[in-house]
């Protein structure tokens, strides 16, 4: 493809001779049938040196005479111009004969199946979908249009994906919740008889566990991300357009706004709500309401900048206690005997 | 079926008129032929406006001639409600030809495997056990009756399942120990060789993963409840009806005592002693032996009424330096010269 | 066996009669044809009791006329010895007809593919590998030889194991990594273009995740053990011979040097390095560089003898606070007024 050509698909202008490319690639590594990006001025020097045969960056960093992207919003054209070079991973097209479909399934044009998938009873898959092998989805479940669902996802009964869904390895959509009523005898197991909804553009990470609701349905909004491992317990709701790293754990029944951020190993208590925008800093514990817009850190989590000052001051904490014991001491002729 | 019928399964009085239910539902959003429970005195206004049909609650809270199914134990009863109307998940049952059976398996009457199940050699599946897709069961296992495996759940080796099990999807049992001796050359691994064995009425989260023991057996005590994403390391041993919550981590050889509570990202570490009862609140780290009927919380743990303080006295600790400094400053005259 | 032919074969001496061996066990459960090993010293009431037909311990804790294998490095030659008796799980070998291999992958010597494998096109598996049922290889991957790939773990395209790699069941290697580029309209995709290669003798956790690159290749180091469900972002490189404890995360592009050990649910943040050797504790959060050979602990993470004080301190934080409030009550008619 010439360079004109991924200018002209992603809009951008470009500076510099027109090449062929052939790939995408990091400054240091990138040769000259590739395009690289600066997407940090830390990285200036890299591109200084860089062989790569085109830059996608900034106007005032483009070098003199190079060809270049000229882009405003470097992170985003870098991902636009990244997808016209990726390929979709996998090597086969059709329904395998190896797969296993139940006769009331449905299954829309163009449809994917690797050999060792299950698509149980009612069941309808989009137009487009592709299920790796070892996927189960059970029955009556929908998939929208052109997900993607990655070796040994699952989908248990009735789980409804919104469209361009993607699913990544080992995922565990509709699980059931952690649900029990004590009796003398021991736990007794509350039935789990919800379901889990997930709207548009939502994708999911390896190994993540998303629990279906005991009643009503767990719910995903749309456009939201959520990483590898993460916990979401039964009747969690959250907004559209979240980001959820890595190891997070959320509990039962609590409500994530629009936009909310959540970093990696943070844990959400169950029955709370955090609202439009609140971000959570890494391995945080929130457990109370969290209102809109706010930033917190800490477990027990805290507003962000007393708990930026409460890690600070906390290595001083032992030098603190000798700092008061002395005082203490030189109190003590006034405070006579009294302690 | 008929509220009277309900009632007469569950051993629940019933008052205002007979009516037909066909299943369940929350407060808000029950029709007519639904009953809904009130779990918790704060859903009482829901009670108020709620359209179900039937209503399970305490006596005292039962409306007016409405159609109730009155409690002692409401979350109790409602559990045994809810089975009433819960379907097991799944559209198959018998043995499919797609699943492999070793010749030297052994299974029990009235077995479901699905397609692309694996059953390994001198493996018992015992009677009424069902198998979904993709799950592994490795040789010279037992699974006691009843138990469900659900999608590419795990079983190495000679893991023993007590009857009843729930297995949820992507569960792994019986995976090596993380085990290894130091040597010149690198980290050595010291073959895993005990297995797993696992109680009756178990139930283990989705991507749980439960390792096999170096020697002897990792043992899960019957009635314990393991949420998702748990890590039960090499010889670990849990008491009978403990409730583990989602992406908690035992280290190696730790016990459990009965009826032990660990909140969501609890960590434990190797070799210590939790007694029975013992509660551990949400992202705890606990590193020492734990008396029986102790709470804790904090990392490092501490019992829960310090950790209540101290998580209530940490974000006040900047300021508490602040006024530690004045005070020295004040006392500066006295204490002349020698900071 | 003999004991003497084991102690010829790990190359030990032996003191006492030779005896007739048969297997491993505790120093507790052995009976008289098991080796068992002293680990400890506070092993060694239980030494004194053993049914144990032959002991593996060091020389001056050898019983006086017992058979015995003298070691000087107990747990290393625990490990050699253990491997001479542990047998590989699995039951069947060579290439299952109901396994799907792409025309275009290549099988080496000695490859055993169980039922409900896939293979890719242009993959090549090594000499004498193993891999379980549900296990899935994408395209262009290469495998070293004698790798073991438990059940349903996933190699997403281009994965490239080294020799002798132990992957266990439900591990995740090449999903895409956690990146995104905002939008007015959401989160917009960036492609994972780039790979995982991991190093040889490297052993993965059950249900543990690592992402491929964004672009270029996350990277396990040689010898490198990696627990279950661990989380490794994209772009992440680790050293050799590292140790990395379950439930651990790794944020994208952090660097570990050669024998850096994490333990468990500890959580490194993105684009940081850890020097060779450096410890961090359990729980830790690791927000900045970290120069070789440090260890450190808490989150925020402080060095290991400064978070030990903390630690200690922490629990008397609340009643430091009611010191200091006296300490202030007791300077007021020096300070009168102003507070």
């Amino acid at each position: 493809m010439l360079l004109s050509q991924v200018a002209g698909k992603v809009g951008l202008d470009f500076s510099g001779h027109d090449i062929d490319v052939c790939g995408v690639n990091t400054l240091t590594l990138a040769g000259p049938g590739e395009i690289a990006p600066l997407l940090h001025r830390k990285y200036l020097p890299q591109l200084a040196s860089t062989r790569a045969g085109a830059v996608l960056c900034e106007q005032r960093h483009a070098p003199e005479g190079a060809s270049c992207l000229l882009s405003k919003s470097p992170k985003l054209d870098w991902a636009r111009v990244v997808a016209l070079f990726a390929r979709p991973q996998g090597c086969l097209s059709g329904v395998s004969p190896q797969a296993f479909v139940h006769p009331e399934a449905e299954l829309g044009d163009g449809v994917t199946l690797y050999p060792f998938v299950f698509v149980g009873a009612r069941t309808k898959v989009g137009a487009g979908c592709t299920l790796f092998p070892g996927v189960y989805v059970g029955e009556d479940c929908e998939i929208g249009p052109g997900g993607v669902l990655y070796p040994n996802a699952v989908l248990m009964a009735a789980t409804k994906l919104g469209a361009n869904a993607i699913i990544h390895a080992g995922a565990v959509l509709g699980s059931d919740g952690y649900g029990y009523a004590q009796s003398p005898h021991g736990h007794v197991k509350v039935p789990q008889v919800g379901n889990v909804v997930i709207g548009r553009d939502v994708e999911i990470g390896a190994n993540a566990a998303i629990d279906r609701a005991a009643l009503e349905s767990t719910k995903v909004g749309d456009g939201t991300k959520i990483d590898n491992l993460v916990q979401i317990a039964h009747n969690v709701e959250t907004g559209k357009h979240c980001l959820i790293i890595s190891q997070v754990g959320i509990a039962g029944s609590t409500k994530l706004g629009d936009g909310v951020v959540l970093a990696g190993q943070a844990g959400l208590r169950d029955n709370i709500a955090l609202g439009d925008g609140v971000q959570v800093a890494a391995q945080s514990g929130v457990g109370q309401d969290i209102p809109a817009g706010s930033v917190v850190g800490g477990s027990p989590s805290m507003d962000a900048a007393t708990y930026l000052k409460v890690s600070l001051s906390l290595p001083k904490l032992p030098e603190l206690m000798r700092r008061v014991r002395r005082l203490e001491k030189a109190m003590e002729p006034k405070e006579s005997g009294h302690e």
